[in-house]
């Protein structure tokens, strides 16, 4: 069973130690999105730098591209990127379902085809597990079903019924090693269902529990309810991840119902645009008032490239497409979440987790 | 005067220190190109740590974007780009004249026409010299006449004529102060020319000379001899830069040649597209045979990405256009190119150089 010591609480919100196969994770987590096995434009080292304990990988992308054979003959994923912390995979659930007119669903698994290059591919609930731990990541995601919202009942509640049976299926086949295999609780904006989902999933007994299903088409308040009304339905000694979020708002409000573990593309994705993330709001840096501005992107913030570079420089570099550009702000937007995080965790432990929300929520941007 | 120490000679082979303001250059030296303040992709973190002390940047591409004010407004190109050691700029004639039909040429200057938004814009010998200085770089290079091969003699005498007039207002408006000045050869496959153009040019007692209009459409063997011949023309106790060269071969036969500074974009614009360098080849890390190559790019570098990714990983990037892949072989490629510099100097001290060039040139690539 994967450790998860549980440190400090405020209200639902909990600073913890997550132990996995390649060491601690301290919790609350922001994990840096790696699809194809990188974190775009950053090298390990640099995430090593901005303090990432655990990065997001991608099943779905890494079966097709470099494909299984080739990452098990180079050692697994971890040597394969030459990263040595830990990786969760998502189980590419979330992909496949995707692209809708590609696959073709049944109660055993689904068919899709490579967005590549049309080749044919199955995945199962045991041989999405049987992948993630012969990549050798730390955690392994269940094979579920993401329905898009609005969604009928129907197609919710059968999206309920088939991830239970799924995770029953890929929990037999887990090989209960070092992979900690979470399950991933859906149900849509359905009480009921959100219920039945987390009470069938936890009877697994699995070593840790994700809240899918969000941030798919819902408001930001119906998000923010289900969030807590979901994390409020898993063991309080297991470790929580609400996956694909991660705006300022989104996590200080996600950390807040009481989640551990989050993911997003967004600082990195937000980086290659030329966009900045600061707590207090988000901007372009190719607009005309940074082209002679003499701060770092964000003045409040420690990072390396806040600690070496104007935003004039930055701006220029986007002006003129340079690739330094990219990689110069995502890194910046991956430190500028770990360092909220990392507040986050010591305003837990301090007690003084509500004052810290309140006025991070205060000035954070809207969405 | 820019004082340079001449260590030990191999025939015309020279070691030898150039003290610049922004501190020492070691040469025979390759300088990495930054043609827009920014070496495409690679920090100033990753220059200094493969061993770059000089950097080029360009004039013309600087004086359309960000621009002198920007540039004098935020502190000069070095606090600019955040690159505390030495910056060449070239003049920007180059790029001028290949606009072609978007410039025009008299005796007084060149007036062009911007790639970027067609605004029109005028070099003159004293401007370019009076930018150089203002952006505080270390070497600046005159505004030259550089033609591309072949052409006629009458084209050439004329480049030569206006050269000569232009390096001498150019030194004329030359402040002497920190920036330093070198002039260029320029003269064609014509030996009496190149011998007019160095005379003229050493009779203004400029800091350097460069060895310019090779590598511009004349064969291999005919840039090896033209470099040769010109190099014996300039005085033995400044340093020599030959413009544009950069490839394994090229920098060894002009080491031979006598000269001792080098650029080229060779390196960094290969590793964007996949090709890697190596003493002896290049290869493309798309190819097959690499996507379970566990090597190194090339197991006899010791570059960082070296000891840190296999080819299969840097093939996987490449395949799947991840812009972590342009980044690593940009690095690993100035890296082979600034570890084969650092050979070079301690053969020639070592009084190893005839045997270390024929060992080079016996096995690297034809071109």
């Amino acid at each position: 069973m994967t450790p998860f010591a549980l440190h400090a609480t405020a209200g639902a919100a909990r600073r913890g130690t997550l132990q996995l196969a390649h060491g601690p994770v301290e919790t609350p987590a922001f994990m840096p999105v790696g699809t194809a096995a990188t974190v775009k434009g950053l090298t390990p080292g640099d995430l090593r730098a901005l303090g990432a304990q655990i990065i997001l990988s991608n099943t779905y992308h890494l079966w097709l591209r470099p494909g299984r054979e080739t990452l098990v003959a180079l050692g697994g994923l971890h040597r394969f990127m030459a990263w040595d912390r830990n990786i969760l995979t998502d189980s590419g659930g979330f992909q496949v379902f995707s692209l809708e007119s590609r696959r073709k669903l049944d109660d055993d698994g689904v068919t899709f085809q490579s967005h590549l290059d049309g080749s044919t591919h199955r995945f199962t609930p045991e041989n999405v597990v049987e992948f993630q731990e012969a990549l050798g990541v730390d955690i392994a995601m269940m094979l579920d079903i993401c329905v898009k919202l609005p969604a009928s009942a129907s197609e919710i509640e059968a999206s309920v019924r088939r991830t239970t049976l799924w995770a029953q299926r890929g929990t037999a086949a887990w090989g209960r090693g070092a992979t900690a295999l979470f399950g991933i609780v859906q149900g849509g904006l359905d009480e009921r269902l959100r219920e039945r989902s987390a009470r069938e999933l936890v009877a697994l007994d699995l070593p840790g529990y994700a809240i899918g299903g969000l941030s798919v088409g819902e408001s930001r308040e119906e998000m923010g309810r289900f969030t807590r009304f979901t994390a409020a339905l898993l063991p309080a000694e297991k470790p929580r991840y609400l996956m694909g979020v991660g705006t300022v708002r989104d996590l200080v409000t996600g950390i807040d119902a009481g989640v551990d573990m989050f993911d997003c593309v967004y600082p990195t994705r937000s980086g290659r645009h030329g966009r900045a993330i600061t707590r207090t709001g988000e901007y372009n840096i190719r607009g005309a008032s940074y082209v002679r501005d003499e701060r770092p992107v964000d003045p409040d913030c420690s990072c390396a490239v806040c600690a070496t570079y104007t935003r004039a420089y930055l701006a220029h570099l986007f002006r003129s497409e340079e690739i330094l550009g990219p990689r110069l702000l995502s890194y910046h937007n991956l430190a500028a979440l770990a360092a909220l995080m990392a507040d986050a965790r010591a305003a837990i432990a301090g007690g003084t987790w509500d004052a810290f929300r309140d006025g991070v929520l205060a000035t954070a941007p809207a969405r």
